[in-house]
């Protein structure tokens, strides 16, 4: 059954079979970003609006995989395309400090409850590096503990336990002196995140989690924050939400406002960039102030970056498009997309009720979800509770989705931009249905 | 005299001042990118076009920054600005496989010699980092050695003796443990780099350098660069060449091409996105090819990413349109470039020539210079020799310069872009004599 979606997969990807073959050819494995990946190979966009996508073979699907999560306005959003065009012939990398990027960081200020200050930079990964950094450089202790399974990009401090199995290293060329600070716990376990960090707490500087795990697409009980929060006030240390994913996802006020739990500092992405490039640091002043190098010597203050395009202009104006739209439309945009991805949820796991062997369950809040093969009774609150779910069922029926013009990243989270619509999450029941009947 | 100076550009700067004053509130020392600030604050940019930017006051500049030396076609080049316009509605950040970052890359295998594979990043930061991570991998062994002065992004591998004094942390919050395996060596001298990497040589996995180092814009010798490949051939160490600054700079071959030495793995950034936010990896294939992940296990293989906006559409098309210019007008490109950065120096050297105890001296190579103060005779061939120089000269030299219509980030390398004249040159060589008439 899954091998006739395979071959019917390949049947309308051929051109982007031919351009995989090219890509073999100059790219290692053929993608750039390991996850892009899915067997037999993935299909090659050419075009994106709303909320659809168009790969080279003309297919068009409905998109929730939105780039990585980042689009909540959807593909070229029509507020963020005239800024561009209006701004495009006046320079789109300026490489000095301008109002647009400075607009952007208050934008961010006045909506993140945590955000007294902030940096803008590059790229997530880039963020959550130098987040760390930070709360060593303030707290003058070492280890950082993170969650199993959690992903905060590749540096190699925080690039520990992603994947299964989480005692064996996640690349070669990571040495064990560059993370023999970093210590991991189980999520939303409280007792045996306790234990890590009581464990730890002379040295500890930082605690950094994902309040949704992107990995498995697992919402932290708030239970369990408070808890996180408690525990780093006890122990002198600072409380770091990777909002990379949940910034302005969860709500005008990120995954803080929403659970009602506040960081020391926070790591954002995705979408302040308005589907450009970007990365951020916001939080408390006393910690972020460090950062601040116009005066001092160098190794009494804390360098964070930077990068060469960091504020540019196309970034900045489209990331604040984004913000200005979301703030004027805060409780239409985010009741409708969390209602969505409520009617997603329990649509898709009411189709796949019952069927021969198949546990489903699809976890996620508000806009994100993601559908788990559980191979017995249970439920996924933390990423080692994938281990118990069937990961290749899981692959196949997300190619399954896209041969029915539904495409979520198999095996990866999936986000609901303002775009998508009733008829949109209605077809995709429909399709998870038709799948079903498969089974 | 110089005093006069800063007099005169905060009387022109005053809506900067008050911007500054704001992004005060907002960001650490009013900055996201520590090189940007310079006293008593920097301009506001607004806008920028060709050769020329325009800041918040209404003053317009010649910028000899050109966005940190990225945009080789000057600010928002027609070629770039045309792809854009249309490709804008048709979806700006995909997060999937797409035609547009393929032929990117083979664009970069095509031109530069050592490109066997290439893979696309977010950021030069990232860039390095995953570039010792595959040396790591390759070798099995852990020793990197850099240049002292040389900077290769923020990441901790590589944030060490970055800036004098070389022996003090460039950080709080950086770990020696992150660092234990990161040694330095003094560049264009062949006796003191072969005593270190003779010393390092049982463990050591790679050599990395900035063919011409970003610090104080210095080239390196080509028998110094040969010297590094004999010494890593010999001790079976991977040569890593930083051509952030210098990849498709120096020439279409960039600065591999141009010295006729090849490094194993490359890393780029700046002119390949065509000012839009980009890094890369390039190299041989059997290194390269440890990063292919879409089979064997984790331990095995070398993780390097990635970014959720890599291989974006408009990172892509935008460094696309830029190289395939590149390579259309190779000759009248980098001869008119090259030619106007012999005159720069030369002109701007003259002017300052004879002047009481200032011995200056502009450095750089192609289209890339910097002006420095030495403080007795001498020359300038490595980044501690900067310490010879007077900074706060050089600094108040380039706010003169700012006074007079010219931009260099103060302190920094500058690039001469196609879209710069021989009236440009002459215009900076003129505010130069009238900035010496003061002295």
């Amino acid at each position: 059954m899954w091998e006739d979606y395979v071959k019917k997969y390949e049947a309308i990807t051929v051109k982007s079979k031919e351009l995989y073959k090219r890509a073999l050819k100059v790219i290692p494995g053929g993608v750039s970003h390991n996850i892009r990946f899915f067997p037999p190979y993935p299909f090659y966009t050419v075009k994106a609006r709303g909320s659809k996508i168009w790969d080279v073979d003309g297919n068009v699907y409905t998109d929730y995989w939105m780039g990585h999560m980042a689009l909540i306005l959807g593909h070229s959003p029509e507020p963020v395309v005239r800024c561009i065009r209006e701004h495009i012939e006046n320079g789109f990398h300026f490489g000095t400090v301008n109002p647009y990027a400075l607009e952007l960081a208050e934008a961010i200020q006045r909506n993140l409850p945590s955000a007294e200050m902030v940096r803008l930079g590059c790229s997530g990964t880039e963020a959550t590096m130098y987040a760390v950094r930070l709360a060593r450089a303030y707290t003058g202790k070492r280890i950082v503990v993170k969650a199993e399974g959690g992903w905060h990009g590749g540096n190699p401090i925080l690039h520990k336990a992603v994947s299964a199995p989480y005692d064996k290293p996640d690349s070669l060329g990571i040495l064990e002196d560059e993370q023999r600070f970093t210590r991991t716990m189980p999520v939303n376990d409280v007792e045996g995140s306790g234990l890590i960090l009581r464990e730890c707490r002379n040295d500890l500087a930082c605690v950094i989690v994902e309040p949704v795990v992107g990995s498995g697409c697992i919402p932290l009980d708030r239970d369990y924050l408070l808890f996180l929060r408690e525990q780093c006030d006890r122990y002198n240390a600072v409380l770091i939400f990777d909002e990379v994913i949940t910034g302005f996802r969860l709500g005008i006020s990120s995954a803080q406002g929403f659970y009602r739990v506040k960081p020391d500092i926070t790591t954002l992405g995705k979408v302040i960039g308005g589907g450009f490039p970007i990365g951020a640091i916001a939080g408390c002043s006393e910690i972020l102030k460090l950062a601040d190098l116009t005066s001092g010597r160098k190794w009494e203050k804390c360098w964070i970056g930077g990068g060469t395009f960091s504020c540019n202009p196309m970034s900045s104006i489209a990331g604040l498009a984004t913000i200005e739209f979301l703030e004027e439309n805060a409780n239409q945009v985010y009741s409708k997309i969390n209602k969505l991805g409520d009617e997603a949820r329990r649509g898709i796991d009411k189709a796949l009720n019952g069927l021969k062997g198949l546990n489903a369950k699809t976890t996620g809040v508000g806009s994100l979800l993601l559908t788990h093969f559980l191979k017995e009774e249970g439920d996924i609150k933390s990423p080692r509770d994938r281990l118990k779910t069937d990961l290749e069922i899981q692959r196949n029926f997300y190619i399954a989705l896209i041969t029915h013009g539904v495409f979520f990243l198999p095996g990866h989270a999936g986000a609901i931009s303002y775009t998508h619509t009733e008829e949109d999450i209605r077809r995709l029941i429909e399709a998870v249905e038709k799948i079903a009947e498969g089974i």
